[in-house]
């Protein structure tokens, strides 16, 4: 009735679940398919390679919902397929779309560029399926559409990538165009009723029992897409409330009742205390991994412990499959009698700035982080990279509305540089004027520093400091203090926009040596506004990373040290 | 008896076989085994990132015969999968050794940095095992050392990739070291003597019979190292020789047998014809992918075709299986009757710099590859790129000892920076002091470009030719002449090494616009002796590539046209 192109049917269907703006690198193989995504109302991003374009797609759903990279076979995606990983590990729903030779070409085995010259055409899409919920080879027009909708709903609902192969002879098939009249039904199935009550009264029961309730938010809470129900809860309830390293920025910090990162013995003095003297502790989305728990290093009892999934809730140690944490949320604000609840008093988190002020000029990491807090306005989406970054911004207060990107289980370096680009893109994308942020170490930076370029060819509201220490200072205090393997080149940083092609217009550079300097630049009117890509080159101590040195050493001991 | 700890064992054993330099990156899984390269007599070389130091190993291993990449699990090593790729397609023998978490670790799922949160540790290792020829688990001392030397002997006779996964618990455990005392045996087992004899009587009865024979060159010559035999055979017989676009460099092209790039339609006036008439073609390594024979245009027949593999030959339709080229070619250099032979005159192959010099002042593709022939120098290692320069260098003509390194089948673009910067490594590492020089795309260069860094660390005897032409010009050519697709950010690329730390005395840089430009610099004494790193940013009419634009629609046409 309404034939329609596979590649159009395909990228209105990106367009129609949100995404506005493709990543990746084109290829012989996905050439003829690019023409079809203006057609779309879709922007190409173009990215610097096919690393990068994985990173920043990573970093574009995490602010817009869900994205989307194109690459070429074999070459291309192999190359993406890290960052495309990163995504899986850490639940972001990435669509990721690999133009490939002819169904005619692989079914006759040809010896084509990009293959391992064995015939095998089926070898980078196995790899790709151990990383990706669905994985499908678009090879027969009538099932085409099929394909893609499942694969998209599957993407969104489990948050997580999915991988489309499709070949060159199928690009501009005609299959029937009326279905795209129909929007994909992307919402979840609800739990089963009279399972989720069940739960809803046991998990109640405990809460309304507990002398001293405190609720723990990580990162699935954020991935997951229940930010709402917990800010509902937390703010009907008035029950303390605690991040993880990875659900930082998942709560409005300026909540009273906000206590800070709990992060076993890598806590702030005060906090580990408060959470693990509780005689309950709800967890939302947790991912209890090494680096979100300073090593495994809870002090917490499962038994006053309920953690509520996305796929599933434990009380105890009664297990409830099935039963998915957006529905239970929902009904724990509804149901939940605040009268009978105990409310202990919280923590107070400020920005520790003057207590972390030394008497000398230069910058030390403990005073840099809690300063940031002071910089940082309402909504702005601040990135750290792994690193020293990671640790550091535990001490910095969020602002309400501020959106958290790192990626601490995955925990690649480089990854950042892309992720904000994709970050912003998004923010851009979604008709916001939101900051987008960047903390990344001189090391992890020098991995994807080609990135700034697609900054600057999109002239997005990125402001980036670089936290320069000379080298790989998070692994100097795991092994390896003096070792060479851990220095790294030292680059002229500040020039880098400018050798990727940055004139002033194009891009604002600093080098930020002194409190002082660092004190004017945070409070420039220009500085703050941020109008497109500005780049800061810090110098100062930051080879000593503050108190979380001490974290940091436990959880490394895990690696070397388990024998 | 003489205990020797793992690390230990192994770097010796990479020392043993030819490695001087690991390249990598570091990560927590892998420090303490880094501590241990010095003490084998090894350099680390302290890459930016996985995906170049696995393209510099395959370079390194291009030219100094094998290498090693240390990366860090999932993260690390993902990034240089498709560098692996790259090697295992294109038959280079590369050692990948990943650091990874502790057998108890592993054991007890433990939720880990870098793993995808489900516990499973052997994801990383299934993809690997797809590219690799031998991936172990180094999981228990007494089997270490045996699970070692099979790897590296199957690396180098199978000359591809081997993969070892190495936990964090057992990189310090203690083993046997005697058998240090013994080397790796790494000849290749021979041939079946009476099948051996079989072949090559049947290939002396063709050989002897034919009016017209020639002998045609492919990447495996090189890549199973039987370019000595061949050039024993081509210097005995004083047959005509070709080469293929992935056997450039492997026949002394000074000889006055030597004919020229044979490459189907994409082949200069009168080569094909001079091939395609022949009454008998021995092709030698032959990899007859769609680059490499210019879309599949050969119009030879199998019925005078004889091809001689690594691991088999084929006469006509005979086929003999098991029978390796090595044994085949050093007996026909052996038994060949020269006395019957006839031979047919070759062709002439010059530099045709006069020819194509038109009055313009501009650089063009025409003009500027020939005289790119006359630069260069006995023993340099060439390194070509994806791209027009892949095609431009087949009106090259090498001087004697010239290596080129070329990714033709794998084509992966950003290859070649990574791939430089190994080879000129190499290079120096073997003691010699050929110089590398490297010819790359705009493009191609922009994915990679901070291994100049590398190269630059390392002081390393480098000049790089950038093509400066706006873009992905070898794609235009495919599709989308004027899309948004093909271009890229104007990038100011001779501030790229600066930027990335060189100071004057580290890089000379240039630019060289006209024909006089470029004159001078190619006769400028310093120039030629390329002292450290030199970085020449083209600009001239490259948006033209010469005569292989018409072989290359022919090769394109294959993908989107293949419906
Ligand atoms: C792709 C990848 N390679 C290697 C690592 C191992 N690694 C973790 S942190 C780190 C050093 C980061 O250094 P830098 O960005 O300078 O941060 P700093 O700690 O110095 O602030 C490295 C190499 C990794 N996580 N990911
Ligand atoms: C990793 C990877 N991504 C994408 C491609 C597809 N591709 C092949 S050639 C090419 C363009 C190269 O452009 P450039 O280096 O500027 O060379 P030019 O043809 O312009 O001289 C691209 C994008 C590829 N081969 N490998
Ligand atoms: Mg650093
Ligand atoms: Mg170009």
């Amino acid at each position: 009735e309404k034939p329609v192109v596979v590649a159009e049917y395909l990228f209105k269907r990106l367009h129609e679940v949100g995404i506005r703006s493709i990543h990746g690198v084109p290829g012989d193989f996905n050439l003829v398919a690019l023409d079809y995504i203006p057609k779309a109302g879709l922007k190409w991003v173009g990215s610097v390679n096919e690393l990068n374009a994985a990173y920043a797609a990573d970093g574009y759903a995490r602010t817009g919902g869900i994205s989307a990279v194109v690459t070429t076979f074999g070459v291309g995606e192999l190359s993406a397929i890290n960052g495309i990983a990163g995504a899986f590990s850490e639940h972001v729903p990435v669509v990721h779309i690999v133009g490939c030779p002819s169904t005619i070409s692989q079914r006759n085995g040809m010896l084509l560029h990009h293959t391992l010259g064995n015939g095998d055409f089926n070898v980078f899409a196995n790899m790709s399926s151990q990383i990706s919920c669905v994985s499908a080879r678009l090879n027969k027009p009538g099932e085409i559409a099929d394909q893609i909708d499942y694969a998209l709903r599957e993407c969104w609902i489990r948050s997580r990538p999915v991988y489309l192969m499709l070949p060159t002879d199928m690009v501009e098939k005609k299959i029937e165009g009326a279905r795209l009249d129909t929007p994909i039904d992307l919402t979840e199935p609800p739990n089963e009723p009279e399972r989720e009550d069940y739960v809803v009264d046991v998990v109640l029961r405990y809460l309304h029992e507990a002398k001293s309730p405190v609720i723990l938010v990580d990162a699935c809470a954020v991935r997951h897409r229940v930010v709402q129900e917990v800010q509902g809860l937390v703010e009907k309830t008035q029950l303390p409330v605690f991040v993880t390293p990875m659900g930082k920025g998942a709560i409005n910090e300026s909540l009273p009742t906000y206590g800070g990162v709990y992060v076993g013995t890598g806590s702030k003095p005060g906090v580990a205390e408060r959470v693990e003297s509780a005689d309950l502790v709800i967890t939302i989305g947790a991912m209890k991994s090494d680096f979100n728990t300073a090593g495994f290093s809870y002090r917490t009892s499962q038994l006053k412990t309920i953690d509520l999934h996305s796929d599933h809730c434990t009380v105890r140690y009664s297990e409830y499959p099935r039963v998915a944490m957006r529905g239970v949320l929902q009904k724990l604000v509804q149901r939940v009698d605040v009268g009978k609840l105990n409310r202990p008093s919280s923590l107070e988190v400020v920005n520790e700035v003057a207590q972390n002020r030394d008497s000398s000029e230069i910058i030390t990491q403990a005073f840099f982080w809690p300063r940031v807090g002071e910089y940082l306005k309402e909504d702005d989406i601040v990135v750290t990279e792994t690193g020293t970054s990671n640790f550091g911004i535990w001490e910095t207060k969020y602002p309400r509305g501020v959106t958290g990107v790192t990626q601490i289980l995955w925990g690649s370096i480089g990854w950042s540089v892309g992720a904000t680009q994709g970050a912003a893109l998004a923010a851009e994308d979604m008709g916001t004027d939101r900051r987008t942020i960047l903390f990344v170490g001189d090391g992890s930076f020098q991995l994807t520093a080609q990135e700034v370029t697609t900054m600057m060819r999109h002239n997005l509201r990125i402001t980036i400091f670089l936290i320069y220490n000379e080298g790989f200072t998070i692994e100097r205090y795991i092994h390896g203090m003096e070792a060479e393997y851990n220095d790294i080149v030292r680059w002229n940083y500040v020039d880098v926009p400018t050798a990727f092609g940055g004139t002033d217009k194009l891009v604002r550079k600093f080098v930020v040596k002194t409190k002082d300097e660092l004190e004017k630049l945070l409070t420039d009117k220009e500085f703050n506004e941020a109008g497109g890509l500005q780049f800061t080159g810090n110098a100062g101590k930051w080879k000593t990373p503050h108190q979380q040195t001490k974290a940091l050493s436990q959880e490394s001991s895990l690696h070397p040290g388990d024998t």
